[in-house]
């Protein structure tokens, strides 16, 4: 299986370490193909490339893969739009949602029919959600 | 001309004066589909209706729209995702970038050959900056 990784980069990197441990357990399951995604070193910044080429190479990876996993706790343009357009291409779209008081997550996200949204509380829930989402979405 | 403004709503509702204004200055354009959006009454916690439904009448809204105008300054998943709807239904795209420091744009959205940012630092800038990007973009 081939996975599209996509988290918060400019929107704010305080997941950062949560990112690094599903990246972790999806290589279980597959070849993640945007696994520098969850570096420690990859601040909101970005990364030292230009944006269209940034742009042109995720979106070909994210056309290659299978599947799309997206950690949404951390609201982010970038990760909005890859889910999007992999929603227009059929992908099938996984969506991890830590939930926390005064937050909510996207209407756009929950009430979209292609989109499977599983929430958790604490990453050690991750390898038997990760296991059950992507054996049956 | 019809037009679809998308703004934070659940990301965050600080710049809701700001979108508020930006859809008064649209309505010298055209018909603008979203303008609720603007509304100090709505909050982070969104409309009191099903994901669902709020999810398909405003894609409905957007498949409609001749342009969609987003405001991007703050991060958000339903304004990403619905520009990458957007994109990929041939919509021309206006992103509305407020920079600030130690912030920056997601690549995806810079980087997207589709979408026409214009950066702005004060209000007072928007009427001529709208005039413009909706007359060439």
């Amino acid at each position: 299986m081939t996975i599209y990784f996509a988290c918060s980069i400019s929107g704010g990197r305080g997941d950062q370490a949560v990112y690094q441990q599903i990246i972790e357990l999806l290589k279980r399951h597959g070849t993640v193909l945007t696994e520098h995604f969850g570096d420690a070193t990859l601040t909101s910044e970005g990364e030292a490339l230009d944006d269209c080429a940034i742009h042109d190479r995720d979106l070909e990876w994210l056309r290659r893969s299978d599947v799309l996993v997206a950690e949404v706790t951390t609201p982010s343009l970038g990760v909005g739009y890859e889910i999007g357009r992999a929603v227009e291409w059929g992908k099938r779209v996984i969506c991890l949602y830590r939930p926390s008081p005064g937050r909510r997550l996207s209407g756009m996200i929950v009430g979209c029919a292609g989109v499977v949204v599983r929430e958790y509380s604490d990453v050690a829930q991750l390898p038997a959600l990760l296991q059950e989402a992507l054996a049956t979405s």
